[in-house]
């Protein structure tokens, strides 16, 4: 079943190892398949050297697993309530790297200090609150994914593909697993430039709007004029 | 004698360097084979690219060379006193790895951040105290060992699998000579999250308790649900 | 038609990523032919990995592309004012590189700290500032350039082939592609080294000018004596 | 002529290269044949990747060159008043590695906060003060050797095997190139985990000197018991 799909995410979570944004198996990436609802994903503690895209394990919506031998994710209630608040991603990708997490254990948002965050990330990228202790003890996973919905509820999910959850790390989603992927590594890059940013200059204020504008436009939207 | 285990131990201090954790010979992993008593350890000072599993040293809880040519590592000492305070423990690793050492350098625990931290080690990684004039000339490396038992006299090991020796380094244990590396993997990845995050937030508080336990216990003892 | 040329900017490009300055695709090298005044330049948003010297695009001074089945680099205008504006120099290079970057989103100038810095750039790195909301609108691409240019109009662009764009990132040049990117792998290093040259001493001043001197002209000009 | 030791010096210039401390041709080995008081070392500004053993060049303790077809480093001058001066080393090194040029950039002294410096470095590892103008006039590169001989006048070279000219970069030294690389490792290292050792803490103090000695002395002189 969803043999390509399986394929695919396999690769996308071996894209993590070689951008290096995880430390053993501390990431995943799933992916959906629109039509039938499903989602492939990682399964939870496995070594990357040994994983193959036969174990990566399929679940619904309700987080059964319709197949596969091994246990999904444990982030996997996390990834289903992002897909079901936003409809139009395709693929979501959980990380500890280092710097988008350091950022995460703040508790601060990442300011937009420049283009290289203007380019794909539209506005500071939000750090959302703690879970409160009845969330925790309720359903800490899929509760993860609730806050981070809530926050996004009235706010472009496509314009900023990514999230801190507060003394935990970052999310974020994209078209497919290739793209959530894509912009956990474009977090990563930013979430070390801020860091070095405010090191050189204390009082840094963000880039202008208008410069903001310029680039994240030049990129996406019907004006859009960057790639081929 | 023991040579699945020399050969074990042989790999795990080849981890070591695969993991970055060592410059030149600063480091060390051991295992113990609890029905014998004895312990197999690094030779002292060899070059990672010359050394074979043959030059593992076998040494008893005494610190007596049972078998081996070369002498054994200098730290042979502190890995007894180590093995001797911990009954449940079968490894030990010594390394330089450069973020903890330098928050050992600083003489300060390291602070419980978020969720990498705790996944693995249950509130904040302590730094024990620098050894006195006088243990420091009766048996330095002996009593390195005895003041990271006292130290956990009263606390649990398992859930702090890591400890600062004062402008020293990093000591870390676990079930084998693997588990000892993989927690001084963590260890040093925590240990540079720790410090970014402060740089970041000078004022950052601790990860809420509540989710630190969460994370601890997702992974530990009889609830645990992470990994297969 | 120039394919010696696109040849050499292909690799030029490929430097970049040997030299960990870029990114995924952030970051671009042109080179320029003096005689008919046509510049090679890499394509707009191309995989590094599948990019080959065919895929080099040859656009005039006017911007128009005279050969190549891709669209140019959208940075392409400004690589233009600057060989227009910059007579003697050969290459033009683009990056995000991290250091660099964060100095650009800071605003500030590289105070020149060091012999290393000395060695190739005379003086401190300039930062110019952000366009106004009018240079965007009309053309921000080239209007990145004409600033540049306006900002070196009294000053030697031979002997400061680095500079910053505020919240922005790095261009460099040199006499060819390759020499641009010499430039700007020194960059990095020295925006690096003067971070964390300020982090050991927050008041450090400036490298004594007589030592920049020395170092500078013992590598350029008629009385150089470096290298053979 | 010398042909062993020019493959000796060839293999530890790329040692500066295997162990990423040099950028581009930003260094330099050299090892002295004590008997002839002919040294070998690097020739200038060739490309890592092209030298070869046979470029090493032969000069003598006059900067003479004895044989070579090329220019020796310019720093030769440097490495002769150090083989003058310290009369039991057999080889220099000079880098501009990223975290000991902050530190000389700096102008400060490295404190000793840890084993890990103390294992080879025998108390803070200096800098020495900037030339004058009439001693860069003069002859600046021999001058560089003179002052830091100057220093180490009253002082034991043996137990502090580094030294930073400020505002430039590190000088190493040991009982040949190999031993010389060595030191210029342990002292990147060393520099960088003093930067973060201060960063984590600002009031740091010095690691004790009863430490101090103690790692000291477990791995040189007479009582020395570390290694094999």
């Amino acid at each position: 079943m969803l043999e390509a799909l399986k394929e695919k995410v396999y690769k996308a979570n071996m894209e993590l190892s070689k951008h290096k944004l995880i430390t053993f198996t501390w990431g995943n990436v799933s992916e959906i398949d629109r039509e039938t609802g499903y989602i492939v994903i990682k399964p939870s503690g496995v070594d990357y050297n040994k994983m193959t895209a036969y174990d990566m394990v399929v679940v619904d919506l309700d987080g059964n697993v319709v197949e596969g031998n091994l246990k999904p994710s444990s982030d996997t209630p996390t990834h289903i309530e992002l897909y079901k608040a936003f409809k139009e991603i395709g693929g979501v990708v959980h990380t500890h790297s280092p710097f988008a997490t350091s950022w995460a254990q703040s508790g601060r948002n990442i300011p937009c200090y420049g283009t290289t965050h203007a380019d794909y990330m539209y506005g500071d990228i939000p750090c959302v609150r703690n879970l409160t202790e009845k969330e925790i003890e309720e359903n800490y996973e899929k509760n993860t994914g609730v806050i981070i919905a809530e926050y996004f509820k009235d706010k472009d999910y496509v314009s900023m593909p990514a999230v801190l959850c507060k003394n935990h790390g970052p999310f974020t989603w994209g078209k497919d697993g290739f793209d959530a992927v894509h912009n956990a590594v474009v977090l990563e890059e930013v979430a070390k430039m801020a860091l070095n940013t405010e090191v050189i200059m204390p009082s840094v204020e963000r880039a202008p709007r208008n410069l903001q504008d310029k680039h994240y436009y030049r990129k996406h939207g019907e004006n859009a004029y960057y790639g081929q």
